[in-house]
């Protein structure tokens, strides 16, 4: 079936968890590179918040492209396009950063990204990881979507201990702080170069 | 008659189907591909959400037209613009995907579409077929329109179900999961390569 | 006088009908081809509806350029200009798109248009003539002006049917289906290559 | 004094008449070109419509200018700035569309303007002269501040007519049709070439 | 002090007048020139009024420049910069113009301009100086500031005649016409070639 | 721990302080400098005033940079990212002037910046620096955050001293009246060439 299909490792697409008015939702985030001069487009009816997001996570991954050994042409010489589907719906925030830099960084460098894996969090400039809202209702949901672990910013710990056994039951919880651990946990070959 | 004419298989136009509050409508995607300098006109009054489809759109058939042969300079030296008549009639919304990045893909490859048949769905940037809604109404479109055959997103299958056989007798309709489902089918020479 | 010069045949000046609050109205469109970078400039205090119209009818005229002969480089290294006087009367809607369209093709081409007569109609990307409205009212305002014949939509046929021969008389009607039509009828040397 | 020297043939400045709700008001309008790559700014709290005359008169100029021997490459390389003291005084309308034209052609021509001459009236792109409101307002202004002749529009030729001999006196009014009527009115040397 | 250093000639800094709501103030105008390739930012929470102005006084210096040995590649070559402290104060107004002008001037051409000189005026395209509002604060004001010369309009040379001997004791007030007159006073050099 | 590591010196980040409704709290103001064509990206959820001040401080260090020997290429052919995180709250006001144009002098330079200083002034186009609002909860929330040192506008002097011992005890508070010596204090090699 497709479900088994979405959770096979892919290129550019990454699962985020959010938060919305009745309840949690997993959002696959879809990133394309294509030969262009240096534009990103963002569909998907994204709010200011989350358009910033995605800047960020831009500029983020050429950052610390040149480290992983991507050829600095390619942000002059590629399109770059960041679509949350369903695309009528409104989204906002800025708890999408990281898994939108991790969708950007696995279309820059052509690394797969588990597809049994989802992430929440925002992402600073220089890649830290900050705190979001909501944990419960995205953890809900990230384990109906049959997810196993979910990636969460070190600064929520607190937010995860109050949380009950029975929801966190099953679900791998990997607390992260930057970016860089990100990565290694999200790529299928660990992030080594 | 041009009735007739329509329903030829022709290059860069599509037929797609709108929900309208006074009920279903076919609709002609028409796509003009002229030298240029990849620029992208949108006409026809679409609002935000449709306009992000067809640059959703765009991208897709960007992202997969190397492997159907297309020259990938097509894309920079040539200005692209997608018009949906009626001009002065408002419209909005995400079904119009499929059948806009159909009409591209037409453009783009020379490839002639079927004219005895319409389609309704979102796309996403990775070619997915996302569900829509009016269903009912749309077939109806259809059929006063003489088309024989409509793609459906597969996730619709169980809103097709619950229309009665009076509506969907003298329709075959088939549901499609990704846009190469759509090609295949909408495409005269059925998108071989 | 004047207005016996504004019936000699021109290029760039084509002259459409208007339906307004107060009655139709004559409206002679100026298109004006310069020397430049591909820029278009349209004034009049277009509306929104009556801009993408514009720039439909030029993307048409783009399309079928080559056709006819015309360098296409005129689209890269020439800015147009359409102008509908008077400049402080606001101006909305989709009838005026065979009116451009064939008033962009004479400027590219330097074809005439035929001064005695007058046209409305929707014009879409590929050339296809969309039925209008306020039709007796823009025949009578074109009878005013001295107009002899007028191209009508083909899906307009019903409506002239039911105005009163009274108001008819004196005007050829002419049904179109496509802008190859209009511009057969509308070019002083019939549009022939 | 000051008022005499304005009545000095000037390049790039021509005077113009408003109509503002306290009474008419001469305006001098300033055009300056500078090299540059083809901007065009315009100043003096101009609204919309105002704005749209400038960009007629530019266009319109544009179209002659051949005629009269400009080099062509003045239009990509140099920049046009086109400003109306006062500049906290917002203006609108197209009377001013003829003057604009004139200082527009001067300043690209360096032919003078006559400082004795005020003018109004719309322009199309075409050059044709279409006729404007509050003459007698227009008429006093320019009488007022030692203007000797006005020029416009002959459609407000039974307009002037209406206008008491009292006011008229002392000024010589002249019908003008078409810009290069203006032009030869205008221009020190009548424009000639 | 730091008051005492300001009253030293500088290059690209002037000292213009402002007039708010709690009377009147200095404003030292910035301007810096720096290699680029044409662009302009305005900064200081300019209103439109006060953004045109500095459009305006940019357009002057160029078309006075090449008269001063200016380089006209600086135009093309430079991004200007124009800043008025206190960055979080919204301005506006057209009586900045001179100053404006002197600053970009001084930027431009490397002159200083002197520190106890304050001025206050609109400047046209062409240069000349139009009169402004609020004369007496604003001489109040450059008198607290240890200002011993004030550049105002000759066409306010009446409102200055109307304020009492007190307030302009101590202050040269210079009328003037033109901006060849302002920068003739304000350059420390007296804009000699 | 993370709040041990924030401490040590680092390029292109360092701690602000802004005065929220309820307190004070520290920024950490990050900048990116990325192969690229010039562009400025802004992000931060950052109010005009705010924009401005990056905009203000990016022209003093481009004016300043040639002094400290940076080569001139770099604001051509590199793009430079302000972010203030957190990312979803909305911020404005110059105050954060000085500390984001260090930001950028030590993203510019790659000379690393003291960990445990914080800083707030307004910064104007020539580096002077002005008062700003609030410090009394700045100076708590420094103090909270464990940083040693904090940079003040000279003219913050007097409010300074109405603050109570007890909580400026354990910070030094340094003055500034130039951006000069901002870098001198806030450079890890002292801003010595
Ligand atoms: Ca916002
Ligand atoms: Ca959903
Ligand atoms: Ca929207
Ligand atoms: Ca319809
Ligand atoms: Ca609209
Ligand atoms: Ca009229
Ligand atoms: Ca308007
Ligand atoms: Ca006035
Ligand atoms: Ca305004
Ligand atoms: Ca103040
Ligand atoms: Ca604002
Ligand atoms: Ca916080």
């Amino acid at each position: 079936t497709q479900e088994k299909a979405d959770r096979h490792p892919k290129t550019g697409i990454v699962r985020g968890l959010a938060w919305t008015s009745v309840g949690g939702e997993t959002l696959q985030i879809e990133v394309n590179k294509m030969p262009g001069k240096g534009d990103i487009d963002l569909t998907g009816q994204m709010g200011d918040v989350m358009k910033e997001s995605a800047i960020i996570a831009m500029s983020y991954v050429r950052s610390i492209s040149q480290e992983y050994g991507v050829d600095q042409k390619a942000f002059k010489e590629c399109d770059f396009h960041i679509h949350i589907p369903e695309g009528a719906v409104p989204k906002d925030g800025p708890s999408a950063g990281i898994t939108m830099a991790t969708a950007i960084f696995s279309a820059v460098t052509g690394e797969k990204v588990r597809g049994d894996l989802a992430m929440t969090g925002e992402v600073t400039l220089r890649g830290r990881v900050l705190p979001i809202g909501g944990l419960k209702e995205k953890l809900l949901a990230a384990k109906m979507a049959g997810v196993t672990e979910v990636l969460v910013p070190f600064e929520n710990k607190k937010d995860v201990e109050e949380i009950s056994e029975e929801i966190r039951e099953g679900l791998t919880i990997t607390f992260v702080k930057s970016m860089k651990e990100v990565l290694e946990h999200a790529l299928v070959n660990q992030g080594r170069k």
